[in-house]
């Protein structure tokens, strides 16, 4: 051996080594360096079939988009996502716990029309009167009402008196051919209630403006949502498409905002603990539906997070804190811990309600109650604002696992905290995305979440407005802008997502035993998988 | 005190405790820590300036800008920037040393073009006829040659042979009326040499696209610039655009890929020594002139930094670092370093050359030599590619600085070593933002490297093609989109630019107290600044 080849192996170690060093904070490595035979395979097939199809789909010219790269905007890839077989491998996946999720934008908006079209109380107002010039930037209101309030007639045209209701099966079926008649009312309305493209990338290209749409969307959508008879079948709807894309167990968030629901008689009767009372009953139920299909062991369960809004006053924060203990004292199994949401960059910093949160920490105590914050905090591009800063206060107020925490790359110490003390990041790469916190996934902080050992999971956040149903589309995109993460770190990630969940240790242990069997299964089938021309 | 408000004094605390710890790594920390009075005056007053210039411009609507905000695309707020109070100080504070910034784009296009355009030798060809309808995507390229060769004609219409050279004086005298003659003819070459907004933001807006149109701006100007007599030229114009910037000291990048220059006699004869004999005669003179002003004190220097490109092979690279060695060794105050250029997405990754760079360190160590590599490394969005593993390499091989180092966020441990062996990564925000790493100073990684700790410079890259000239604009953008960075943040940058150069322990000092002397003028100006309405 010469003295120059000597030095270049003495360099190529010492690469090897520093490369090893400066990867030895991900959570990964030890699934990596303990993989099976079956799981080497399967990582190498995934691996292989994404230099393929980064080559073929990802670095290719495309007529109908101008500029497509891997990890680029999921309102304009998703079409080519759809068609690729990473994707269609990634839905068969166990994805694990979904923790991060706000229920009401959970179901896709056509199922949501099915369920809400059916209900002869639901009616429509809007504010101004409807015109072919107008009409695409008109939002509905919905509202379940009892029947002898019913109103028939029509939206469109000089009869209508803006902001009054009409019945939702009169106005959809006077909806004027010119627009496209029942068809081009289910359009208009899910223009309404879902983000389109243009929306994301063109005329609201901001943090600020895309929230604006977001919000309004919310709105939209609450009524169709918020009456008894279609809010069982929503939720149901809801939980039947995270198991079928391979989501065991989630806590999803709900807005507690209104006391009320409007009941099947169109009346508003239906206080919290019914909602709660009707969310346990959809969960038995889809239990049962899917133990007469043999699939019992694909949905482990679900929880609720308490959420209010962060406009609201201190005293009504400790109204809304008592509310909680409350229910949490009647179903101890379905309240998983309290959250405030809206947009951190608009509304009140946790700091603002610091004090009825202490009090709340106090009281929880005595009655020996364990309700962990699970505080949005930082889903910001703001360095050092109030958004950025809410991070510290979500740390000191002891949460349990961070909404986002889109900023958190920013601080080295809380990084540490993070890591040291276990607090996962609910990370919601498509969301943050079309909420333009970041342009594409090469520019999402993911990645440097995962090499600083952060723990994280993956979410989906708002997929009924967003598109991204499930966890496969955000497993998608995270694989497919990496040449670090593989499939190994998709199932660490999912793996790990009980751990951060509020379950038991026992159900978590349970949980972890069920998904590891899908995973068998899972693995076995990639590993077997067949690349074109190999 | 109530058992509450000491929970929350308590708290509160806690809080401050958490965020200094947070910010300990901050390398400004110790600045702020012992301002004096007039700084402290100066920082609130940058900071409330800021503040108003954030609510009145950058979230105000604009009739003619879609989406304002702080720290948006470069290109579409310069007019915006310049109006700016806060830009306008900026322009006067002292900038410290530029690190980062390739010579051959660091000259207004316009005085270029004065430059060229008074040298009768120069020749400019296209590879078409070029037509009304194809004027604006051809690119022209130029070439001094000897008398006898001179060729008169025009470039427009059909009596144009495609590719040969015509008098760059007689082509643009006779530039077509419809096309808006000299004054067309100089707008025509100036696209052709700089990046427009909509080539950044709207069909050029991917890395691997910019970078294409990026590249072609280098071969158009290259002809223009190396000329003799356009070249001593261009070199003042260069020194002197930064020193009016509060420039005070250089090291300039300088590609030595092709071996001749042309002379003022159109002959190509120039070699490297001449070139460095040029700059170094320029260098003299830019000080004579500062002195006949009485501004002496306002330029310390200028090295440069020998480059070629990522796409020559081992062998050639053997030849570029023997010449490198031989200027070094005949012009050691001259020579800083060693840097290999080009797109890194595209070329040859560091490790490719290992033997040869490993050869190089050998052989300098044997000659006593110290030419530190200042490498290009991690300039990508890529996640374990080759790219991002460039950082790797340049810092097994002891890179001094890295330039750019973009991913460097995504690797703990390589942080770790920037921070502890005071390894400085020359930042270039506005680079970065026009060739689409980032789309805006918001999501740029800047914040996270202060935070942690990782040393940082600011540069401008290739200010001619981004308009970027000098710091003011850069350390604009930085400032005005963060609540963390202040005044003193952009002090400590400039301040410890010079610990990164490579001038020598003495040097630095005097180059540090010529700076300390500036920035105590600036400082007395910023306190002394009157805000409107205060």
């Amino acid at each position: 051996m010469s003295a120059q080849s000597e030095s270049l192996d003495a360099y190529l170690k010492a690469r090897r080594e520093l490369i090893a060093e400066d990867r030895g904070l991900r959570s990964d490595g030890a699934a990596i360096a303990h993989m099976s035979g079956l799981e080497e395979l399967a990582e190498q097939n995934i691996r292989a079939l994404r230099k393929k199809e980064i080559d073929n789909v990802w670095k290719a010219e495309h007529d109908a988009i101008p500029h497509v790269f891997p990890g680029m905007e999921f309102l304009t890839a998703r079409g080519l996502i759809e068609k690729s077989e990473i994707f269609q491998l990634l839905k068969t996946m166990p994805k694990g716990a979904l923790l991060h999720a706000h229920i009401d934008a959970t179901v896709d908006v056509r199922t949501l029309l099915r369920l809400a079209e059916k209900e002869p109380a639901l009616h429509i107002r809007i504010p101004t009167k409807l015109t072919l010039d107008n009409y695409t930037t008109v939002i509905p209101q919905f509202l379940a009402l009892p029947k002898h309030q019913f109103v028939s007639g029509t939206i469109f045209g000089d009869s209508y008196v803006p902001d009054t209701w009409i019945r939702l099966q009169d106005a959809r079926s006077s909806f004027p051919q010119k627009l496209g008649g029942e068809k081009g009312f289910d359009e208009w309305v899910i223009r309404s209630i879902t983000i389109n493209p243009t929306e994301a990338y063109v005329t609201h290209n901001t943090v600020e403006k895309i929230w604006q749409k977001f919000q309004s969307c919310f709105q939209a959508a609450y009524g169709l949502i918020h009456c008894e008879t279609v809010y069982a079948g929503y939720l149901r709807e809801s939980l039947l498409t995270a198991i079928n894309d391979g989501i065991s167990y989630a806590e999803l968030r709900v807005t507690f905002l209104d006391k009320l629901m409007v009941d099947k008689n169109g009346e508003l009767t239906l206080a919290h603990r019914d909602w709660l009372i009707i969310f346990e009953s959809v969960v038995a139920g889809v239990k049962e539906e899917l133990k007469a299909e043999g699939r019992e062991d694909q949905f482990f369960g679900a929880r609720l997070i308490y959420t209010t809004l962060r406009f609201i006053s201190n005293e009504e924060l400790r109204e809304a804190l008592d509310d909680c203990i409350a229910l949490k004292q009647e179903f101890p199994h379905l309240i998983a811990g309290f959250d405030l949401v809206g947009d951190e960059n608009v509304l009140k910093p946790l700091l603002d309600y610091i004090e009825p949160l202490l009090e709340f920490q106090q009281k929880t105590k005595e009655l020996n109650l364990d309700i962990p914050f699970i505080f949005h905090a930082g889903e910001t591009l703001g360095d050092g604002d109030s958004v950025d800063n809410n991070l510290y206060d979500a740390l000191l107020l002891g949460t349990k696992r961070i909404g986002h925490g889109y900023s958190l790359v920013k601080h080295p110490h809380l990084m540490k905290i993070c890591r040291e003390q276990s607090i996962c990041l609910e990370v919601c790469p498509i969301s943050n995305e079309i909420l333009r916190l970041t342009s594409s996934m090469p520019m999402h902080p993911l990645p440097i979440l995962l090499n600083h050992g952060v723990p994280v999971t993956l979410n989906n956040d708002d997929p009924s407005i967003f598109g991204n149903f499930g966890l496969s589309y955000d497993f998608f995109q995270v694989l497919i802008s990496s040449e670090v993460s593989g499939l190994m770190t998709l199932a660490d990630i999912a793996r790990r997502s009980f751990t951060y969940s509020t379950l038991e240790e026992t159900q978590k242990a349970q949980a972890i035993a069920l998904w590891e069997k899908h995973w068998k299964h899972f693995v076995e089938k990639v590993a077997a998988f067949k690349l074109d021309g190999a």
